[in-house]
């Protein structure tokens, strides 16, 4: 069947994942959730169950891999989620949401405008990063060292003039998230072959590199643990759409509540006026 | 070139919130995050700090509200964001989202159009239900009593033929979501006067009433107990927006797994096949 | 019935348009386009016809109001459309399609991002100015002179401390767009009685006024002329951004082939470097 | 606050196009529009001017191109604009539209979410059909003939088990829209390399073919003459997107006027009920 342009008709364009039956059971499968009168159920449990015991981390885990984590995963969930809750004015991303937010649109068309601008070079990295590792990780199953492994995706790289997804960062030289991230899964016993292969193609990466080292960002933190946790690369770019959104809609409310509208924004004119740094208090009010 | 847009009298680019300095000074502020090499801070916070030691629900309200919430306040924040994870395939978000993803659009396009429906009759309603609440609690105040107030309210969206925002489920006759937020507010010591004036109006809908009660829906109750741990009613929708992003997300992976390209998709004919009704385990595997 | 949250249910809810008879019967209408195999007939025409017989301008009416629009609306509505085409780089909905285009998203990101900045500040003006010549045009109908009708129009958005849509320019003190619009609808004998109105309300806005006069901007002129053609005011912001999308998707292009990835655009450090001045030629080439 | 970006090494920042000095120079150019005030210059010629001797599709070739086209090619854009206007509900993307409208949604939001369907099987496949149809030329000139040209692209795609841009539609056996703009073409004298080379691929791709013939869709039809009329394949998708805004529009507005608030929306369910087949005036009324 050929591909077609300009139609939803049933077998419009018949993909290679087409079951052979489905051409004549008009009927089609999900299983995430089932809805019924006064009962939600996601993935099987109940989502009023899962409220208040489970954290939104092993509810997003829960939904994408179709499993309960683990009490660790759960806890990495959260964090790689907490990790890129923000970045300030200056992503194209959040300075989009902003745009949208001046012309007095509502929330939502903040949030659509700055996932929109999650494009190839910003955030759309980690996916493309898992790809690369879970590469890297067939070379060594078939035999190479890490090593072998990690200079053979690099040479291909340079070779097609591309720059290694997940390293390198403009402003940050150690990315603390990265640092973090890794600090994390070391702790709870959660790094596996991914994160090898992301620090032996650090190693190959900035092997007699002149003009100083490129580290790993954050986004190759994030693509090799959530290889190592058992994520599927094509939802490889989920955890940073699901984590920054707040960041979004915190800019687009701060917008409309301290700007005038119709406003035209320089981000290099932008001067921070928050708090300044502060520690995490060790124990938090009950109340 | 000059800074222009393409409508509105000076007063439409002047707004109520300038201030009149902003005329002559080209900077503007923005106190939500500070970012230097190698250093994120948050709300004054550092982002590596934060992670492993704030759930994603407490880093949520850190940026909309601008400080720490109490333990409570976290649990029940993480609470919010799990109670709307996802609904399977019947709002419009999720088929917009499911329509986009047979086209081969990446994932940030699924969610982007799924956001993009969270119009006025979904989702939406949050925002207008709290503002119905602030203005009950606002007669409480002034002298009336709940009842009263609650009166008061829904004669006026009686007198409008308008629907009051928060009420009335299609398929749940007791939202289960709706029940769990009431009943962890209350366990955490958290439910204040816009819970009793939600309670109180729905008395007030439903008094004299002859064809069935209209319940409070999950909107209803995210409205009430934001109103009471502090958020503003302009952020109302966020909690909704920021929940149901990785249902959007499942169903656009699920879309691109499962069916062929380009397809119709009928919702009345999605079945489901997932894991039957299932408890959630008392313990957690660690690893 | 009530409003619902969070489901696409038959019935959800029941809007006040809503036919009995739907409610059984699954079926629902379109009037809009046929399709079969090797047929497509908008509103009845076959499309293949409509090429190079009618212009574009001329098949935008037709799907929006239903039947062929005469010769002089049909011009009226090319001009309309050439009107918006582009603004340069200084509405915030052009900096927003150019944000999501330095990231590497595809052009049709960037225009979605870019519409979706057409917000109540920025385009949205037409319709609500529609309504608001429309409230006039009906105070005229009930025995009032345009004047008094325009007074009262006035006086009411002074009280609500809103700006009347449709009026003031923050660069153009007489909009050349408005005045050309005008200019050829009173050529094509097609201003009518809103366009009238608006007149009146510029004189009544003006009248007494100190701080130099408040002009009708492109949004009133597109609004009264549309209203005069037949167009409905729900679909008023239609013409805006179907003329604006070829310029979203001209800034898009260029800031993909010209500037480097992931750059911060700071518009205020925009130089035109284009063509200077030049007049349309007289004659054009046949080929 | 230092310029930042969520990911990519320096090399993401800095795309080979971007000339050295703008690491120091702060300003940056744009070629489209100039403003200023009372004065808007698209690609030099003033709007006021362009309006009412310009058409919509030579203004968007004015955008795109940067130069005003001959009027034949002017007359061929409008006819291409006209073409892909509407296909009915049958569109992932119209249904797109149609599922964010029925919450509520305005008009600019349906368009963004229809506009975000246009994915890679759906509208996209015109960018890709232009740099297939390019590269055939490009061995063409290299000395091939085209059959001999065409053999081996049909070949490459066959290898890579991809099908062929451009080419098969699931309703039309023989794609009206297509059939007419080639026709529209040839009557203009515009058909170039690029038209004979998606012919010569056709005749190809159907050569020993048993199961019926894959016929040219509009898809290609639009990229044949759109490459030989001078547009870079990286606007590839704009002139459809251009035109099927006004159809997500009017579907928009339908869903909006004649349907219930948040239905469920199936397509299969849709009966035509617009006017039957009419055919187009041979004069138009004046007024």
């Amino acid at each position: 069947m050929p591909p077609t342009h300009d139609t939803g008709e049933p077998g419009a364009t018949v993909g290679p994942r087409q079951p052979a039956a489905s051409r004549r059971d008009p009927h089609w499968r999900t299983a995430i959730t089932h809805v019924e009168r006064d009962r939600i159920l996601v993935r099987g449990y109940p989502v009023d169950e899962m409220m208040g015991r489970l954290s939104f981390g092993e509810a997003v885990y829960l939904l994408l891999v179709g499993e309960l984590p683990s009490a660790a995963i759960g806890k990495l969930m959260e964090a790689l989620l907490v990790s890129s809750v923000d970045h300030s004015v200056t992503p194209p991303s959040t300075l989009a949401a902003r745009c949208v937010a001046t012309t007095g649109a509502p929330l939502r068309a903040s949030v659509a405008a700055g996932v929109l601008a999650f494009g190839r070079y910003h955030g759309g990295d980690i996916e493309s990063c898992m790809r690369c590792l879970e590469a890297g990780v067939t070379m060594v199953r078939g035999g190479m060292s890490h090593e072998e492994a990690a200079e053979r995706l690099v040479a291909d790289y340079r070779a097609r003039h591309e720059p290694v997804p997940g390293f390198g960062h403009r402003i940050h030289a150690h990315d603390p998230r990265a640092a973090r991230i890794f600090q994390m899964a070391l702790e709870l016993d959660l790094d596996g072959e991914h994160t090898h292969m992301v620090r032996a193609t650090e190693r190959a990466l900035n092997r007699d590199r002149v003009d100083g080292p490129i580290p790993i960002n954050v986004d190759g933190a994030i693509a090799a643990v959530c290889s190592d946790i058992g994520l599927d690369a094509a939802v490889g770019n989920a955890l940073f759409i699901i984590s920054r959104v707040p960041g979004l809609i915190a800019h687009a409310y701060e917008e409309q509540e301290r700007e005038r509208r119709m406003r035209q924004i320089d981000v290099s004119n932008a001067i921070y006026d928050g708090p300044s740094e502060r520690r995490l208090p060790e124990t938090r009010r009950e109340r």
